[in-house]
């Protein structure tokens, strides 16, 4: 410790000019904002708990945690749902409302509104869903765990539609709107699906 | 003044390596990324205009906005009518598009669509927030106001729904689609609800 | 090249203390930030079909990119329509779950879910914009070109519903949802729509 400290003070005085010093204080921001903590962090809201609206959330999750970026998604109202247990048996494509759902048979919209019709939907969507190879919910939601992404449920909804913890899936995290908050701030990437 | 100005021109030269000089350099950047001016502002837009997805935007900014971030509510499209005097009286649940909103009784969701549904969900909805003592909307804006959040409404929208600044509640700016990307490129939490 | 070299080399040690250093560190960082490349950059989600929601992200796209912002819109699920050709002779507004659009004549939800009233609320509207001098999506997405933004289609949605590359319109370009995260993650405005 002595001689690192005496090694100190025989550091040689630089020559160095305002204008140099500049330039390594540049460098130097330079390579700082290049590793950004904000670029590597992602935070997302899933609020929503039809089959087709479950997607989005995990899609971009995955991606975000695949490319390297700490990420969580704050499951609330109606997202609560994705994360519950049973929620692709029981889940439904919200026909109404999505006139640019493509259909293989022209619909009238208010057809669409008429029981039956969300359960042909929803199956519709998974046969396309696997047949393009893309993952289930799910297969998604188990991705996400690997990847080692925050699945957290939000605590005021849980209060208000009076779900419990055991009714989540395993691996699940609980907070509430100000966890949410503290983990987007740090976050380029935050969205409200 | 004098004194202190001689005392400046006194400064010896210390004897200060390049090493030395990165190593000041990346702690006065660390202690600048720590008060990230991105991690200290909030900018979300409304845009629903039904009393669930009324929640959101005040719940998430009154969160942020308690945490000390600088916070802006956009309203506009549908979610204008959410701070125009009277909203919490007329406003209805929108129980289509939702089948994943949990139901005390189950329920096809073509009787959701039909009148008087609406209705029904929604003062089922304002019990159960209540009675879990959860804010109202009209709450909810009051505290978003005396934690200095703005609250913005859409002038174009505005002006294609013919509104006037008379139909709003009292303390409401009046701003374009520039002023929130103005605020917004600043921010780190940005969410369209 | 040689004269300057030796300049350099001539550069006296100028006298400054760790302060004065410190002084000149934070005041290039002010700078930097000032200029943050996260200000820079806008990635927006747009995710829905009808006329209403395509144009909340061509509004703040094209106002983030007036304003000199670099800027992206991923095009995905049901908002991959939006940039077919034809798509606002085929649009139709989503009258159900927007019980707060302000209609002319009041109209019970079960009516808004019947054949017909979408082309009404649809032709009401294109009225009601065209008469305020809102640009048509047509004449947005124009605009978008001529600004720069970046009009980028969800490959994975393509596949799913069976769009081919000659069905958008001109310009578009084609990536999946890793383009969305590479990009958004450098951005400070991330919307999904």
């Amino acid at each position: 410790m002595l001689e690192q400290a005496s090694g100190d003070e025989a550091a040689t005085t630089i020559g160095l000019s305002e204008e140099d010093l500049r330039r390594i204080v540049r460098e130097e921001i330079r390579a700082a904002s290049a590793k950004d903590p904000g670029s590597q962090r992602c935070a997302i809201i899933a609020s929503k708990g039809t089959l087709d609206w479950a997607y989005p959330p995990l899609i971009v999750a995955t991606a975000a945690a695949a490319s390297g970026m700490e990420t969580s998604i704050f499951f609330t109202f109606y997202g609560l749902k994705v994360i519950t247990k049973g929620f692709t048996k029981d889940v439904k494509v919200g026909t109404t409302g999505n006139p640019a759902m493509p259909m293989p048979v022209p619909m009238a919209d208010v057809f669409a509104g008429m029981p039956g019709m969300k359960a042909m939907a929803t199956s519709m969507m998974k046969t396309k869903f696997s047949k393009k190879g893309v993952a289930t919910i799910d297969e998604l939601l188990e991705l996400a765990r690997d990847l080692g992404i925050h699945l957290i449920a939000c605590r005021m909804t849980m209060d208000v539609f009076e779900y419990e913890e055991s009714d989540f899936i395993e691996g699940v995290e609980f907070a509430g709107a100000a966890a949410f908050v503290s983990e987007a701030r740090k976050a380029h990437i935050t969205l409200f699906v």
